[in-house]
């Protein structure tokens, strides 16, 4: 078997992001979103926490939010040079560097804090999900500044895993309680070539749930019982069954969503036709049965994860900014293994949705969790009282609104690192073919039987479906131009201009339009695909939105809030279907967006309220509404939140 | 201040049921459930556990289960003499009698497994909850039998708590982490005419919640840090202030409405006004803001309790069984203290709905939470999956059907002893006047001015509005006879029929028609309260409820279950406003049940399931419904159920 693959994405780094959506969302990342990070990493010791001398508080998993800061200012750096934040991130790597113990182990809180319990408890303690996120930054800091000091670190300590891990006499046959080295020993691969790192990826792989199970045998020697682990079942972590056996999504979603990112790796680095079509099952279970209308995944707060399959509570859910971000990396790589546009589709729906709600417009506060209906009790403290106890209902205002920071802070840094790494996403490559996989303003080069070729891509995307790209090859050449054909757009048009006559076939594979033929400089495809107010309706297998409507139009899902919609119980309106939904661009607001308006009925609009149950329905109001970008919700007054609508 | 009452209740001993709705319920409450809770109590060790020689575990609360099985077995023996039953209660009586420490204490765990404990923690140990219960058992042990034995038994305990408890030097300043005993004292005070009970009741409500806090002071003398509480709040059990000061029902609403009861059986006696002043509060709290239309509270499964106004979610709740009963029981309370229907409205929707749904028509199975939506998992297994942990989703079973005994089994019994005192709550006098509290086919015997009469019920309530009350006094006298309008009622029309032309003087009082004259033998009452099916709604400070309409006739509210209407989804279904509705008896549906039948629109009426989302409303097909009475739900085939059906 060798490498299976369809489509080799443009790196990041080829790519220049020049729209007004990105392009300023990016420049906020860079400018306050990492800097935000960077501070609240400091204030919280985990800055400070690499060095011997620090006296405060450690964590075992504080490595990762640091290692995730340093990869997203390291993308954030190749993109634009900026010289104090790449003092700061050399200094932070000194000290991580500096850390590494003599055999190359390298984590805060087992150097330490606990170095007696160093590989003791896999399952529970993240050492290996540290060392996939410093592995992940090292691998972007080489990258983006080429220097090897922090890669050759973390060799160092990649080959201490390799040594530690595995079948053989003395090994250990264990792996991660929580999923993320492996795409990382793949990533680590690639910017080495030593196979290694790849094999350890794939044998945590196949190691996982294998019997007699490694969790209950590592358990057992340190003393506790396996069965009173506390999250009651493996399914948490997906180590229930080997993973070629997985058939559906289960467990906490971030972990469940770095693991199939690191399969598909694998199953791309080796062709192992096994593991793709595992990859391909868990896809569907994931994104056809288990996405909220967002690209949020994981209702469950008791595991953060994956609940059944058609269950999409709305409330008081998990929907981890985590989790978005880690099911981005997994589409992405399902598209580059199959070539089929419904990877780019789910991958788009996160990124314009969930992937971007997870920070503020201003770029420093963060949700963890993304709902999809909140009821704000700040703006009705009548009556309010909080839950005796538990988290029956999550009314502690993190779920409510965006914060600085967590304790737990992963989603932060996770969301820095999506956006500054955002221009990867949009082209791929394979022979004599661009693929344009995202519609977004930006430039890039790539190359043709040797020959350059540039492409500059033209458009008001997400809030206007004209896209027009434009090649200017060194010298003429022919190749295709693949076009996603959103699952979203029902209609679309093609042209080709060209100052010459030459013979363009156009055809479609795989969700894709296929534009073929011998383009010459200044010849522009002009793609223009219709984006129409959709009602959206999820099947009536999911209980929860029976009779709700959500609005979307291109791949940008709407909400109602109580700032522009006069109420505080947004469960009082109901969208008549019989009226119409009208697109306005709205410059001033959010940063620029459409906003959706229309007519909304609304239940005892101003009218005396009566007893608590009464024979008369209530009366209804018919008001003006207006909808704005999900991904832009609670940057203003606060309040409520709605995104799937009562119908009538 | 003396007594402060407006209307004292007619026993159940002097009340004969004859209808056809409560009559068969009492029936199979003496046959079946009674028996059942004997069984169980029987097999889990709660009977033999008195015994010093029994070597099984024991629990701190399970005297408190073998009470209520006791005073329910007492009352139905009052009304019916069944000579196993009663053998059976004397064995177990003996038992616990002879329990008796010679100090008079009585508790199976704190005498066998912890004595050390007596006494240490009345916040979390049930002590005083389980005397009450005891000697709410023995008052019916002796009203049932006239025999002393337990009562004495109980005087004795209750003269130990009288002893040990107050401000006195040497006493304990506390009172019970579980509220129960405030209104067994009161009680005992009525059996005995001992005072110093009533005084101990008084004592327990008004040292509650004073500062410094007792449960403070317990807990650092246990060793404890009182900040470590469980329940995290005092609000738990209603011990956050003192209880005159209170407005909200909070905490764990089994606890809140025993006390509430406690606090108006005190104003009552006391003639105190600022506490009934509470009680009303309380009351408006819990049944003006916070009751199911069911007559259910407590929504939140996490304290088993209430959350705060008009927050009532319909799946996944709590709505105790025991919570039911205890609601009847201050309810009741508070119709004697003031006179008000309002109370009795309450009291009857709890009866007709919550109350009963508790226990099976074959009465042998009982819930513990009351839902008013569930999805029934195991008539849709494809796709379904457990959640990883925690108690986000209950699908454990127990959320969905009746079993026959839980683990912690308070509900069981609690069932059975208000299904046999039934016909307590029918009737109450007060000078000159009959007072008709419930529409129950019944004969009873009150006195006017040293002249007995017999009065006899007959009607088809709740199937029909139409109750013909038949006095035959020994001679002829004149009294008021006041009938409940009832709070579901429109419009109802009186008739007086007589031989006689006796003036007759119609009014009505606090929510009851009065009717006075002077009745002689044969003089009858024919009151019709219309009943047609009404839709009912909800405020629309009720978030959950917008949009949605119950079905409501009488009294009796209904709800849609799988086994008539088809699918598991019953979220599907939407009534259009259009749509008449109409009641059906059925004499052989559920023991027989008046139906509602009507068209409902159902989305995706057998259609091809498309993908998750799309952009076309589910197609709609019109079908007929048919709903059941709550209480009688999940009697037949699994599946789930729906009270708020979405309307159209």
């Amino acid at each position: 078997m060798g490498i299976s693959t369809k489509q080799t994405g443009i790196p990041f780094t080829k790519v220049k992001v020049t729209d007004k959506f990105w392009a300023p969302k990016m420049e906020t990342n860079r400018l306050k979103t990492i800097p935000a990070n960077e501070k609240q990493c400091r204030e919280t010791g985990r800055l400070d926490c690499f060095k011997p001398e620090y006296k405060g508080e450690r964590h075992y998993f504080w490595d990762s939010d640091v290692a995730k800061w340093i990869e997203a200012g390291c993308y954030s750096l190749a993109v634009k040079y900026d010289k104090k934040l790449e003092k700061t991130l050399e200094d932070v790597i000194s000290d991580i560097i500096a850390m590494q113990q003599e055999d190359g182990y390298m984590n805060n809180y087992f150097i330490y804090v606990k170095p007696e319990m160093r590989w003791k408890n896999l399952r529970d303690c993240h050492e290996l999900y540290c060392a996939g996120h410093l592995i992940e930054a090292a691998v972007a800091h080489f990258y983006a500044t080429g220097r090897r000091n922090f890669l050759d670190a973390m060799c160092r300590y990649a080959d201490l895993i390799c040594k530690t891990f595995g079948p053989g006499k003395g090994q250990i046959p264990g792996y991660p309680g929580h999923q993320e080295i492996e795409l990382a020993l793949v990533k680590l691969y690639h910017a080495t070539g030593e196979k290694r790192y790849l094999d350890m990826a794939c044998y945590f792989i196949d190691q996982r749930g294998q019997q007699p199970h490694y969790y209950d045998k590592e358990a057992i020697e340190r003393g506790d019982d396996p069965k009173k682990f506390w999250a009651k079942t493996y399914e948490y972590m997906q180590a229930h069954q080997p993973v070629r056996e997985q058939k559906d999504a289960v467990g906490h979603s971030v972990r469940a969503l770095y693991m199939y990112s690191g399969m598909a790796d694998c199953a791309k680095e080796t062709g192992d036709k096994e593991l793709e079509a595992a990859c391909k099952r868990l896809w569907e279970s994931v994104c056809e049965r288990q996405m909220y209308i967002t690209g949020g995944i994981g209702p469950s707060l008791s595991n953060e994860g994956f609940v059944k399959d058609y269950m999409l509570p709305v409330e008081n859910i998990s929907s981890e900014s985590c989790a978005s971000v880690a099911a981005i990396f997994f589409c992405q790589r399902m598209l580059y293994l199959t070539g089929e546009s419904k990877y780019a589709d789910a991958m788009e729906r996160i990124m314009y949705n969930s992937g971007l709600s997870g920070v503020s417009l201003d770029g420093e506060k963060f949700f963890y969790s993304n709902q999809l209906y909140t009821y704000d009790p700040e703006a009705d403290k009548k009556g309010e009282k909080q839950p005796a106890s538990g988290k029956h209902y999550q009314w502690d205002g993190a779920a409510l609104h965006r914060q600085g920071w967590y304790g737990c802070s992963c989603c932060p840094p996770n969301i820095a690192r999506f956006i500054a790494s955002l221009p990867g996403y949009i082209y791929g490559t394979s022979e004599n073919t661009l693929w344009v996989n995202l519609f977004v303003g930006s430039e890039t080069e790539f190359e043709v039987n040797g020959i350059k070729v540039k492409a500059q891509t033209k458009t008001k995307y997400p809030w206007n479906g004209k896209v027009t790209i434009t090649f200017k090859p060194e010298k003429e050449c022919e190749f295709t131009v693949k076009l996603r054909m959103p699952q979203w757009c029902e209609s679309s048009s093609l042209k080709v201009k060209s100052k010459f006559k030459d013979n363009t076939v156009v055809g479609d594979e795989d969700g894709y339009l296929t534009v073929t033929r011998k383009w010459r400089k200044g010849d522009h495809i002009i793609y223009t695909m219709d984006m129409p107010v959709q009602r959206v309706y999820a099947t009536t297998k999911v209980r929860e939105l029976e009779g709700r409507v959500a609005i979307q139009r291109g791949p940008v899902v709407y909400c109602l809030e109580t700032v522009d919609n006069c109420t505080n119980n947004l469960e009082k309106l109901a969208l008549p279907r019989k009226y119409n939904l009208r697109a306005v661009m709205n410059k001033t607001l959010l940063g620029g967006v459409v906003t959706i308006i229309g007519k909304v009925e609304v239940n005892n609009d101003g009218a005396e309220e009566e007893g608590l149950y009464q024979n008369r329905p209530p009366n209804v109001g018919i008001r003006q509404f207006k909808a704005v970008p999900y991904y832009a919700w609670d940057n203003r007054a606060p309040g409520s939140v709605i995104v799937w609508i009562r119908e009538k």
